[in-house]
């Protein structure tokens, strides 16, 4: 994805979307997750990691909660990375992802994810151009190790929001008092380098799309869901899985 | 709880339950569940440890997919105690299970257990009963520890069902396609040692109760879901929790 400009793509959906109609796709997409997920568990074959990032308040935690709830949690994890302890800063940059990646069977969700290390560490002046060059290669290195040698389909999710509706966002984790937990008054700080954001997150979509980045207008959750529930029943789909016979004992 | 006879204790539901009236009940604490578990994520106050045993084809993954499927997998997770590997037998035998207990906000599932260390191993000596006996000391010392010191709601399910369900379920294993992948010729050897599992149960209820076990009518699915359901809708509206106001900067 050369010459990305993330100000050009639009973050709603197409006009002629309908909600209402969309929704009930959504529904029917979510139960076959599940029994595709089930299947994916018997058989034991391939494992899937989806990595989400996003501005904060791009709703990526009410993506998880959105998608990812009609499956058993016994064969979906997810794994939110924070900032980095100290421990896991005396490793490379990839060691705490790599303990986290999904096992045959399974499905991995990454909410945020090694992404990051080429993200907030760039805008905040933390690495340099050449560490973050270095840093893409071994990214799309690492992502190739999980695809050749465990049979890993890897989906990537950028979540596309305006600046405008994020600070909508923002501004409603004071007022509500269900969401004030989420509140940090840093956010407003970091909002302030959008644009440092946006040039970094293009700088990756060019040089990390080995392994293709979907772009998900994200203004609208309805829409949002649906796309990223559709990606994911895609490559479940294209599986072509089968319940194993009888294990020799 | 002492002298305990699991013989003696029905495998299904009182008489007068009527099934449908309990599935209707089950669906809506379940919605009640997702709601409370997003409370509790939010509050990261408490944290709830599951423990499901029960032999061989006593329906815990079939618990697992119906009644936590309901919830959000991010505030969700589910381990499954295996056959231990030679790194975790090198330690002591709650290390594996200490770096999997629930953090502040989470729930926890155990899909088999440290109890294992005193059923299976026990049942096929590879422990003595001085042996079992300090193990069991340490088990209480262990689940005192995650209540007293990090607030961990311990709840603790004991799926019984008869020896005549579990051999249909086992033939099940090998004529329905979907269930195929679940089959162990081993598990009919294990069925064989009914007895001396019974007898090991037994003795870890009336030793390792310090915590209580529920010990669930397993052989009808809509039962046994709605009981453990029901605990754990109990368990957390117990907790009297609030959302947290803004947190300080």
């Amino acid at each position: 994805m050369a010459n990305i400009k993330l100000k050009e793509i639009s973050t709603r959906a197409p006009k002629d979307w309908d909600k209402e109609e969309t929704k009930e796709k959504t529904a029917a997409i979510l139960a076959k997750l599940d029994e595709l997920q089930n299947l994916l568990y018997a058989e034991s074959k391939h494992s899937i990691l989806v990595i989400l990032q996003g501005m904060d308040a791009s709703g990526k935690d009410g993506l998880v909660r959105k998608v990812f709830t009609s499956m058993n949690p016994q064969g979906v994890n997810v794994h939110s990375f924070k900032v980095p302890t100290s421990v896991e800063l005396s490793h490379d940059f990839l060691w705490r992802i790599h303990a986290a990646v999904p096992a045959k069977g399974m499905i991995q969700l990454f909410n945020r994810s090694h992404y990051e290390d080429i993200l907030v560490t760039r805008v905040h002046k933390m690495i340099d151009d050449k560490t973050a060059k270095k840093r893409m290669k071994a990214i799309n290195d690492f992502e190739q190790l999980l695809q050749e040698h465990n049979d890993t389909h890897i989906l990537k999710f950028y979540l596309h929001i305006s600046p405008e509706e994020q600070q909508e966002r923002l501004q409603e984790r004071i007022h509500d008092v269900t969401k004030q937990w989420k509140y940090n008054e840093r956010d407003f700080e970091e909002a302030k380098l959008w644009d440092d954001y946006m040039a970094a997150y293009e700088d990756c979509f060019e040089h990390c799309n080995d392994v293709p980045w979907t772009i998900v207008p994200a203004d609208q959750n309805w829409y949002k869901e649906h796309i990223i529930a559709s990606a994911l029943l895609k490559t479940l789909e294209k599986l072509d899985m089968k319940f194993p016979g009888l294990k020799k004992g």
